[in-house]
């Protein structure tokens, strides 16, 4: 079984952010044989990260950036966790405040974080409706509501369970490119 | 009179990001006083760089950073332009093919491209509609259809007046937080 | 008098980042008719950011970004500050452990900080040394014990308090382009 | 064996970056079956991206981005690679003018390129020396003449040999993890 931990940190009021875990769960789950671990990150652990063979990395999108309470929590192991995960896979999700909010920053500031760790981060091609794709990691403004909002969450989590399965398990089958969900290519244009 | 250029590059098919100008030069053109002169990057020259107090600069969003012509332009007249424009100020605004698809960050390259000119640059804090903003720059997918689309990218036009404005004229009643316009704020919930 | 705050975190051991501040204040006076703030991030308060028409801002490079410390206190005050700052100035500056290691990117994860802020950030052009400059922040490894280094912090705290004074008391001696003091453009080569 | 493309694009005059290219190719050379064409951007063609299993990408740090040349490159071939190249591996360098000047802004402008390619990129959490790193890819400034420069472009290109050895060709011996060469994490301090 290959492990994923979906780590995240949510808003203290509305918690937009944990609305979005649901669905990147169902995406990892929606690829056969994934142990997954669900974990606030007020109560997830250093042995989590070294459990995992993947890990979907979500906050929201605060000023731009990580979250601080995610920031701490990665800046207080750090002695612990580096050089322990260097080849490891990663894909961040956020909700955002608003579409040009800082939604793809914050993505991307995660994934230089984990890059720091050593991770594997990585784009993700597809669209998941007309004008709608998530290349750097999954954006919501506020809750994912919209059926792109939500699939793009699935997406996030699958993609990062198919290049688990497909590295760490040597399971071919899941190449992405050979994938038979539609992948919206077509309405790229 | 203060001079404000929209230098652009747009796709060579579709042309979205030419679409954004007119609303851009909207925004600009809703502050008094403003000197305007838009020039497509294939027609462009230094001097225009050299006459302009501020820059909105526009490209369409190619694998999630400039398009290479626009990159190309400033390149090519970097000895020409670097340690004369300090001071000057710059927004950008970007047509993507997708939200999620590297749009903010094609408008965080522009701004660290002018950065390295010297330019400021600045965030835009409004909303222009509820889940709706342009904290980077104006980014929207395809041509702006939508009239938050065309509200963000005349925003990013009006913000740049205002703070040139502003700053290189002296104008006190410019100042974006004296503006009479609702900003959205209420929204932003 | 202009106003300006030194905001600052540093790691709880080894104080690198704090050891640069000296110099970043060093390089506000060099311009006279600054008045100055000099405030640990555990003392800052809102009040601080109010007051100050420019701020430098400094952490220790935690993972290619900002510290979790820094990141608390501005994403603890938003809904204080936010729409509050508009077109005031920041510029930041960082101590990383070794160069290659994030500075740059920590440097400009503060700048991106800041602009959702609505502050306006800014490049600047010049080399303080033969192959050394300071583009997006000063950036030092450790501490800062080359002369280059201590005058990138310098330079930083200086080009903050220049344009502070240019654009907001209308000192127009203070452009940096007519400074007297050698930008080094020789030295780019 | 596995194969490596290292694609390069130097600036016209001094080819500071193809100073390094060397230095890379040592790395990769430095892990076994490893199949190398290098190639400047001006002969690279469509099918050396295909060909590859992994690419070490360098180009010129020009205004904190990627070089236009660069970017037009994978620009104009975007319509035949998009949607070919995911999950292979990808993994910058640079020459930047300055140290501080924009070259871990650059790596990391390349390493979204390729994101949006759909490789992967990663962190290299070693240091090459004291106060010497490559966390997101080797940042050399003008030549690279110091031997921790040197070994920062060997790093990399061996770096992106092991990640390709070890997971497309399944050679477990090839984690860093593993690795006898030293990592300098007790230079870390």
């Amino acid at each position: 079984m290959a492990k994923i931990l979906i780590i995240y940190d949510s808003e203290s009021d509305r918690k937009f952010t944990s609305t979005a875990v649901p669905y990147v769960k169902e995406g990892v789950e929606s690829v056969s044989g994934m142990e997954i671990r669900v974990k606030h990150v007020d109560e997830a652990e250093t042995e989590d990260v070294f459990w995992a063979d993947g890990i979907a990395i979500g906050c929201p999108t605060h000023l731009g950036g990580v979250s601080w309470k995610m920031k701490k929590w990665w800046d207080d192991r750090t002695p612990d966790i580096w050089f322990k995960t260097d080849g490891k896979f990663a894909v961040p999700f956020t909700s955002a405040g608003s579409l040009g909010g800082g939604g793809e920053l914050a993505c991307m500031a995660m994934s230089v974080m984990m890059m720091n760790m050593g991770y594997f981060v990585f784009g993700i091609t597809d669209y998941v409706a007309k004008k709608e794709s998530l290349h750097y990691g999954a954006v919501v403004a506020g809750e994912p509501r919209a059926e792109h909002a939500k699939e793009a969450c699935r997406r996030a989590g699958r993609r990062l369970a198919e290049w688990v399965g497909y590295y760490m398990e040597g399971r071919k089958d899941l190449h992405p490119l050979e994938a038979k969900y539609t992948r919206f290519w077509e309405l790229a244009d």
